[in-house]
């Protein structure tokens, strides 16, 4: 028998479809899952509190394979997995459809100053003139990273005429490369954010890059807050320069309530709220564990596995 | 010379560029299009004020050609014109992208319940769980009215894998004729109106039909607001049953202060702004009218022309 730990809420999903060779411990709890966690062989742990979590996954000594059921793998200890050998997998591509949505979102409301409609109807008002003038056709759109988001966001943006160009590690037909894209950034009227978290993504975008973009272009992070210097950030919309950000991730989060990003009026913060906006995270994670449980009762490879090296 | 009656805010985009044949006369204010009006040959005479602008157009009894800004031409004696012959040229077609572009956001924005992430930064609240968990991908839409703005909202939610079925007068493939949607109306999520106002759309939408969508659908108004029985919608959506309303328009407009629509939790009201968050419906309607000029000039047939018995 193989011991599972994972977390008691998927249990009514996973419990009468794990297969026979499966041994389940679920923790409501992190004083549970601490107590659990020296037994897992295969453990899916993730928590909000992220010490605990690593420290969990420090005293998981018998560990072989760790599911998260986030894209963004940022918060585990990467170097200690890659050390003890353990697989990583992790939740790539079970948020891009609805992300690649909230991101059209924050291009057309944006656009068409939707804010401004929302607050003028709480007032009764009826505005005689738009509070945004954009149209998405003939505009440009810059998209940094290009998994199943970025791909995503692409995807959906055709339909509206946009002329998309992409950063990714090589570069190509209708693609920059990672050393090609800064010097282009003016030429975009949205600069959309959807790299993992990694070393080399961190503060990607500080002053320089954001004085570099369009008076009225649009910074769009889907990514995490890390990949923005915030207080370049903060500076930079204060002065106007890009246009407006629109930001589901930020440093921290939650963000304090008094965090200037709240009040700026070219800042537009979604809450971290782009993945979570839809029913099925939990049944497509489910379904994807599943599914790697009876490869790895076979002894094939699991997919998709973290590079832990590289971070995503 | 032919006497060409318009509006002097559009004078410094066209003075310069009429054909020598054009006695162009301006008028600032409704006293002033009543005086020239009975001079008219050619009149672009659109008024906010609809009684005025009937009055005006009865009494240019010269008239050969009138043209409009604005695709929808309820406001016109579509029978005066056809027995005095007069042909009418509208602006069909010219806020196509525009209102395609907000149709859109406003499927995305009730999805993603993302109305409440505006109010949610006003009060510097972060949501740990999102207001909207509605995916584009895998729904179903009904575009009622086929026209350039049907096609416009269809062509986008392509790259959204959603479903699209049109309403138009011939049924097809992947159409349904004018008897058939209403049988169907419980197999969508999005009812999508982008019909011309006439004596057939009048009310199309009353309690018989919102009765029948799904409970969680949203009907998006982007036609008049006459197309709906607008009471029968506030009772409807106070029921709950369809889930929301997105309405560009409204009966009347603008919407007076206390009317119930602006306080329904799912009622969203954008105040005619569709066609109005685009900076160059007044560049796109010059152009055609300098094209149609000419046109005239040559003796050729205008285009578009209203078809002024159908009314659009």
């Amino acid at each position: 028998m193989t011991v599972l730990v994972m977390n008691s809420l998927a249990a009514p999903m996973v419990q009468s479809r794990l297969p026979d060779w499966v041994k389940p411990r679920f923790f409501s709890t992190t004083q549970e899952l601490l107590e659990l966690a020296p037994d897992a062989e295969i453990g899916w742990m993730d928590l909000n509190e992220k010490d605990a979590m690593v420290t969990a996954i420090a005293s998981a000594t018998r560990l072989k394979w760790l599911n998260s059921i986030y894209a963004g793998v940022d918060g585990m200890p990467l170097d200690m997995l890659r050390e003890r050998g353990v697989v990583l997998t992790n939740g790539v591509g079970i948020n891009a459809i609805t992300i690649a949505e909230y991101v059209v979102m924050a291009l057309l409301t944006v656009a068409k100053g939707y804010r401004e409609v929302v607050r003028a109807q709480d007032r009764h008002e009826w505005l005689l003139d738009a509070p945004g003038k954009v149209e998405l056709a003939g505009s440009r759109a810059l998209i940094i990273g290009y998994g199943a988001i970025g791909q995503g966001v692409e995807r959906r943006l055709a339909g509206f005429d946009v002329d998309v160009v992409k950063v990714r590690r090589s570069a190509g037909e209708g693609a920059l490369g990672p050393e090609e894209w800064r010097g282009q950034l003016g030429a975009f009227d949205w600069v959309i954010l959807a790299v993992p978290a990694t070393a080399e993504t961190d503060a990607m975008i500080g002053a320089a890059e954001l004085a570099a973009m369009k008076p009225t272009a649009t910074l769009i992070n889907v990514a995490r807050g890390s990949v923005i210097d915030q207080d370049a950030l903060v500076a930079a919309l204060t002065a106007g320069r890009p246009g407006s950000a629109f930001l589901d991730v930020t440093t921290p989060e939650p963000l304090p309530a008094d965090h200037p990003l709240w009040s700026l009026p070219n800042a537009h913060v979604s809450m971290h709220l782009s993945g979570r906006s839809q029913t099925r995270m939990f049944e497509r994670s489910v379904t994807r564990f599943l599914e790697n449980l009876d490869r790895f009762g076979r002894g094939e490879p699991l997919q998709p596995q973290v590079d832990l090296s590289l971070g995503y």
